[in-house]
C-alpha cells in the first residue's frame, strides 16, 4: 500500500508530498544572493513546476505561508506575488519575518494545494 | 468543476479557502496599534466569524499557528487565548516570534479547521 | 457526532488532533536548557510516540515545519534530523528562525502526518 506520493525525495526532505488529494510543498527558496524580486520570481516558478508535476496548479493553492528574512522586503515580494497570483483563485496567506537557512536567502514560501479533482 | 470555495478573495489572498472538508484561514490580525489583548481579542472574533461562514466553529479547529512580534507578549496573548479556546476541543498549537507586516501588528494567528461533518 | 479526535487535550491546546485521516501535532519542544542535539532528539522521540498513538509513524509524515531560536544551530539540528528521517519517506520541510516561548528552548517542530490507510 502506498497512498502517499513523494516527489524528489532526498536525505532530508521531499520537495512535494501528496496524500488524500492534498499537496504539501517543501519551503521553496531562490538562488542565494539574488534580489528579493529575483528570488520571489524563482520561487514562484518552482512552485508552478512542482504543482504541475503533482496534478495541480496555482489556481488550486489552498494556503501560502511566506517567510521574509526582513520585513523591509514586504513590498518588493508582494509586487511579484500580486502579479503572479491567480486573480480568481487567491489562496489563504500569511507572511512573517524569519531569518532563513543562510543570510543570502531573503524569501521562502510554503504551499498547500489541492490536486485536480 | 469547483471543489474549492474561497471567501473574500482579493488581489493578494482570500480570507478563507475550503477544500475537502478542511478550512484554511488567512493569517488574521487586529487593528494596528492596539494592545496585545485588544489585537488578540479582535483576531479571535474574526476567526469565529470566518469559521461560521465556512460552516465550522471554534470547537472544530484542528491547528493554530500563532506569531507574536515579541515573545514578551506571550502571557498577555495566552490570557485571551485560554479564555477563548473551547475547553473540550483545544486545537494543536504552536507559537513563535516573528516580526509582522508592520511594527504596529503584535499578533497574527493562522487556523486550519474542519467543516461540520 | 465526533469525527475529530484530540490527544492530551489541555486548557491551551491538544498535543495531536486527527481529522479525515490527517494528524496535526502541536509544536513539540524538548527540555529547556538542553543542547540543540538533546532537544532535537527529545522532540523527535515525542513525535514518534504521538504518531504511534494516532495510528501513524514517521514514514507517513507529510510536512514538517522547524523553528530554530537561532539559525546558527541549523547544522546541529540537521545532524539529528537527517539520522532520524525515514530515508524512503522524507516529508516536505521548511525551517526558519523564530524565538520560542522561552529562551532556553532552541528547537520546535510542527508535524502534519497521515494516519495508516
Amino acid at each position: 500500500m502506498n497512498d502517499i506520493t513523494r516527489l524528489d525525495p532526498g536525505p532530508r526532505m521531499s520537495q512535494a508530498v501528496i496524500h488524500n488529494g492534498t499537496v504539501h510543498l517543501a519551503g521553496q527558496v531562490g538562488a542565494p544572493g539574488g534580489s528579493v524580486t529575483a528570488q520571489t520570481t524563482a520561487i514562484l516558478e518552482k512552485i508552478e513546476a512542482l504543482l504541475a508535476r503533482c496534478g495541480s496548479d496555482k489556481s488550486r493553492i489552498l494556503s501560502a505561508t511566506i517567510w521574509l528574512a526582513s520585513m523591509e522586503d514586504f513590498a518588493e515580494m508582494n509586487a511579484v506575488w500580486d502579479a503572479w497570483v491567480d486573480p480568481g483563485n487567491p489562496p489563504a496567506r500569511a507572511c512573517g519575518e524569519s531569518r532563513l537557512a543562510t543570510d543570502e536567502l531573503r524569501v521562502e514560501i510554503m504551499i498547500v494545494a489541492a490536486q485536480a479533482g
